[in-house]
């Protein structure tokens, strides 16, 4: 049990160094072929026809030569220092050529080869030898069952794939879980000309894993952009912590990422509001939420995206000003804007009285700035130099339709200038696919973001101001509050030798009482003198629950009081409950007395919970009570632990998160007071992994200030 | 005020005769031009080059000839009929020119010329003019200010824009409101190989509406889907009419439209509930809803859902196969699907025994079915047949990744062979853009709809499954109730002649009751006798509500009592309450006396309202009470006046409709009552133009069956 303690705290992430796979001088090809149309043939001409600058050696003890390259008739006789294996054999002797090349030297090895996992039955063992001598030799294999690796870096032009094509240099680095749609991107990427500077396939993953990949390319002078698709992940925190790492810093990058597969599998089983809330595409959510990472729905979007950022200059803020030649696109940016949570801003009175003087009668000099369809350059250039200048801009965006006096090149020769000593985005909407081609071209060369259409062009934008703020947002400590460990390791102990996993109140109240947790005035009361003598040392009015270690549903078997107000009140409450619950449950039934509580004031109802992920470990989980939490499902999660600032922005991520800010004239909701009982769960659940599930429900909120108090709880421990 | 209830009754839509517009037999172009860089030289070598199959008559008195056409002086010296007039001379001649066309016979004139509406100024009142002259003499007017009319019909080919393309011929009929807009969809279309029916860009349309063109599209044999660009609309209950003629019938047309220009003006200034919370982009969302239009957002989804609809087969139901030759692909696919709310069902027992006898051992013939990267055509037949042949399954989509062993070109053949004899929708998703280029226009050619990822696919198979839905729905009709028409008409003069403007509980509950709302028994009580008489043949409980014509906050001033269960508590509620109110508000206040009423049992609370939109009419308005309505703006509106499944639909259309659905145990409400309750609020508003806003507010709803009660309202008339 103390292993996990230590384990689930999180550590700075490991970093290992991958970069003889991405550059290598020397490479072998087990399994190099000159059969066509077999994976064998097409990485060896991958490989020379992509131009790689390093050494290739065919290895095949059937060939004097492949492709004019002499063949060698095994890795042992290669007289010369291995930086990477290519293997593209049959599955069934993979295991056995590792061992070879690792007897000889050679760490790295790119498994291309399927017959693995995906096949099931004999090649998951296949896989799991694999990783076996992985682990053991200490080597990092990349794959099984992939596509491949290439690196566009002039000094390295390495396509070690059988892709079709090679794509052009490019400041996007990509990995993908998925070797087809790699094929797929990178067809679609030449179509939109999109160059890269890495992209990897890795397949099964059976030991270098997603975490290291984004590494390499956070290393990579050359990736300014980072693209993922992936399927699964293969651990939260780490992940978590590495984007953390790559999206901070003087020179963070940002991370764009498609995650497919949503199921709820394994999500019914659980006993807990929160374990039956937390499906898996929760938890995703919340990982990405918490590392940084902008999840995308489509490839379009993940383009659009990558587009926007390949323009490292991230704003100020959400205002945007729009100019544009024609009324309508106008209005269809502003609605994109207003949809994507930018901001439309007012210009400053010397901006407006600069357009004013400059533009002609009929044009807008509002924002969005219509320059009106007879515009060329020479107005655009006017208006783009007064609103860049104007303090509430944060970023702009040109849209140009291609009007008849519209001098499009010309016009994007102008942004081009203009963004070369602007110091915020600016980005081209050139409207169109075929006479605004030319122009397109004039703004990548220039590295302006351009876009055929105002909503992709808004939709990245606005990702782009949202990853700024993550960027620039002070980051808060996790905080550790005193708490009683041993009292609960006590208690854990307890419960689990009586034989009981799942706590009911009064226990699950005690435990809280340890960590810190406000908790209303309680204590058992065993006898209708000692209830009323409580109650009066308590004060009046108090609630009565029947406690006992069986009894879950107390209200059903008339075990629960509430607003009594006096002594006698108590004292004949007492007998009655435990005569009901007796009569209803036998006489037998095991009951520990009454639980006495202060009557608490009314207030907000909130839930707070956990559950264990078995991938990624705690989950908290945070929702208004009632209806909100069970019909509507408007909850977050995050991975414990939490920062407070994760804590706090977990809060205002429910859909209904405006009933807690004061509406109908109600005072604003303590925040702070569940931010902080939200941290004081992380701690405990991160310190007792013996918790398996645990709800708060309710937790009472008062207004701001004035606190937060646990009302009840229940909690489900492992075996 | 008796004018507007027949106005406002829902009549079948006019059509008017525009053909002549489209398919003009000689045209005549006034302000024709040989210099470069004009609308007027661009429009004529448009109609030339376009291969225009009529006649064309330049009309300029300073030239003899114009690319090769014979000028004439004026329209008088024309010696044929001339079908249309294209003016593209400056604005302030055009009146005198229509006026001047008109006598010799002219009927349809196209205004490219811009000068008008959108300058302000005199150009409003030259619009204005204009006007006037079309409605006299009964002229059609296409414009000012637009880009013109293309019709690609190979009888016909007009090109009358100053537009750089002729598109290619296509299926697709396009109306705009921007010009600017038609230039980059024209352009983008080209890009991606679109071609289009008729394309019209109407710009101020001072005559000719969206609606008219909505009908001359809808009659165009070679249209078969209708796109719309569009800022405003010109009438709300005509263009939903026209737009349910149109999906309706034999060849039901989808009309799918882009609306900019989301605003809130004009909302803050309401008086009720329903008019703050209908903001105009409501309004427009409940216009096309109701109008079976399916509204897009952006020029990419408004393509792709076209490409899906160019196939006129609809299906039978949301259930979704899909065929793959990549897992990652699938999975995207499958998470697009549910996103969309399309299904994947399960196939039938004999569809898994015919792909499990035909696929490779390693293939998932489950849904989605896997056939592998090595699948060939033969392959990808073979599970088509088997899963188009699946009643569970309603379309389909084959998703191809460009893999080394894949046949693309052999696959597309094909998908357009089974696509022939298949009578449900078959898509094909290429993935990529280059290599699968080929591929791509084999469907094409064979009217396959295509796509390059699966989301966007999705995107677009899910409008076109809610699109069947629409044309297969039963429509209700609009249900007429009795109701005491005149004892309204009394009642709203009587509180006008009062000065009266705002109807408080009283006389608000009267005015429900006369059009047969469930109304809880009250009655009004002037003295502490009387109050506790009603109340004995009410019976008890009671609620008592102070009512005078000027007082809105009863609560605020000690005006309302609940709960009272005897004839004593009555009359002291009585005394207290007349005195509580005079102290508060003075002694000269004017009191009818107390509203007694049966006091409610409790229920869900749901707010019915209705606010007239200046333009469009009456807007009905549903949510839940509370918070839902207020803080999280959770609401629904429709155009009155309701068909009986649009009153029910609406009910749905709320985020949080679940909770009348029956949670927690709950059993579900009585929606039937809420539906009754929404139309005969239609059928009372249609029927009293005076009355300008109402709250119904809250309407109590019980179980289903028990119907609901109106508890509280207030109305608002116009002076």
């Amino acid at each position: 049990m103390s292993q996990d303690v230590a384990q689930q705290e999180s550590k700075g992430p490991v970093m290992r160094d991958l970069e003889p796979m991405f550059a290598p001088q020397a490479i072998a090809v087990i399994g190099a072929s000159r059969r066509p149309g077999t994976v064998g043939q097409a990485v060896l001409q991958n490989l020379i026809y992509g131009g790689y600058t390093g050494v290739v050696y065919p290895v095949n003890p059937k060939a004097k030569s492949l492709s004019a390259l002499r063949c060698v008739p095994s890795l042992a006789a290669i007289d010369d220092k291995v930086d990477l294996a290519v293997i593209v054999t049959p599955a069934n002797v993979i295991a056995d050529l590792i061992e070879e090349g690792a007897d000889l030297g050679i760490r790295n090895f790119l498994v291309i080869s399927a017959g693995f996992k995906e096949i099931g039955g004999e090649g998951v063992e296949r896989e799991r030898q694999l990783k076996k001598i992985a682990d053991a030799r200490g080597l990092s294999i990349i794959g099984p069952n992939c596509l491949g690796i290439i690196n566009t870096a002039e000094e390295v032009r390495l396509n070690a794939t059988f892709a079709t094509h090679m794509p052009r240099q490019g400041q996007l680095g990509l990995i993908s879980q998925s070797g087809a749609l790699c094929t797929a991107l990178l067809d679609y990427a030449k179509g939109r000309g999109i160059g890269f500077s890495r992209f990897v396939s890795f397949g099964n993953k059976v030991d270098v894993s997603e975490i290291d990949l984004l590494f390499a390319l956070a290393r990579d002078v050359n990736t300014k952009v980072i693209l993922m698709y992936v399927e699964d992940l293969s651990a939260g925190l780490p992940f978590i912590d590495a984007c953390h790492e790559i999206t901070h810093g003087d020179r963070p990058k940002p991370i764009l990422v498609i995650k497919t597969g949503r199921t709820t599998e394994g999500a019914a089983a659980a006993a807990s509001h929160t374990g039956s809330l937390a499906g898996s595409d929760e938890v995703f959510d919340a990982i990405f939420e918490q590392a940084g990472v902008i999840r995308v729905e489509s490839v379009g979007e993940l383009f659009d995206c990558a587009e926007a950022f390949i323009d490292p200059i991230l704003p100020e803020g959400r205002g945007t000003a729009i100019v544009t030649n024609a009324g309508g696109p106008g209005i269809m940016a502003t609605d994109a804007c207003i949809r994507y949570g930018l901001k439309i801003p007012r210009f400053q009175e010397y901006t407006l009285k600069s357009l004013r003087f400059q533009m002609p009668p009929t044009a807008s000099v509002k924002n969005p700035v219509d320059v009106i369809g007879d515009a060329k350059h020479d107005r655009y250039r006017a208006a783009l130099d007064a609103v860049t200048a104007d303090e509430n801009v944060h970023q702009v965006v040109v849209i140009v339709t291609p009007q008849m006096m519209t001098d499009v090149e010309q016009i994007a020769h102008v942004i081009a200038e203009i963004k070369s000593y602007c110091n915020k985005p600016l980005i081209g909407c050139l409207m169109g696919l075929v006479d605004v081609f030319p122009a397109v071209e004039i703004l990548r060369e220039h590295g302006v973001p351009c876009f055929s259409f105002p909503e992709s062009a808004m939709r990245a934008l606005a990702a782009k101001a949202r990853f700024a703020e993550w960027v620039r947002r002070p980051i808060s400590a996790y905080r550790k509050f005193e708490a009683d460990h041993n009292a609960v390791q006590e208690l854990l102990q307890r419960e689990l030798s009586a034989g009981r996993t799942r706590l009911v109140e009064l226990p699950a109240l005690e435990l809280l009482r340890h960590y810190g947790f406000p908790t209303a005035p309680f204590a058992l009361a065993k006898s209708a003198d000692e209830a009323a003598a409580v109650s009066k040392t308590m004060g009046f009015p108090v609630v009565m629950k029947i406690s006992g270690p069986q009894i879950l549903h107390k209200t059903d078997v008339g075990g629960v009081k509430l607003n009594l107000r006096t002594e006698e009140e108590v004292r004949e409450a007492y007998t009655q409950m435990i005569q009901s619950v007796r009569g209803r449950l036998g006489a037998e039934i095991e009951i520990w007395g009454v639980l006495m509580q202060k009557m608490l004031e009314p207030g907000k109802e909130i839930i707070l919970g956990m559950t264990r992920d078995p991938k990624f470990g705690p989950l908290l989980m945070f929702g208004l009570g009632g209806i909100y939490t069970e019909a509507l499902r408007d909850v977050s999660f995050r991975l414990a632990p939490v920062r407070e600032n994760v804590a706090t922005e977990m809060l205002k991520s429910i859909r209904s998160h405006r009933l807690l800010e004061g509406v109908r004239g109600e005072p604003p909701s303590d925040l702070p007071a569940i931010a902080e009982c939200q941290m004081r769960l992380s701690q405990l659940v991160n310190e007792h992994p013996r918790i398996q599930e645990l709800d708060i429900n309710p937790l009472i909120v008062y207004a701001r200030g004035k606190g937060a108090v646990v009302a009840d709880a229940r909690i489900i421990l492992k075996e």
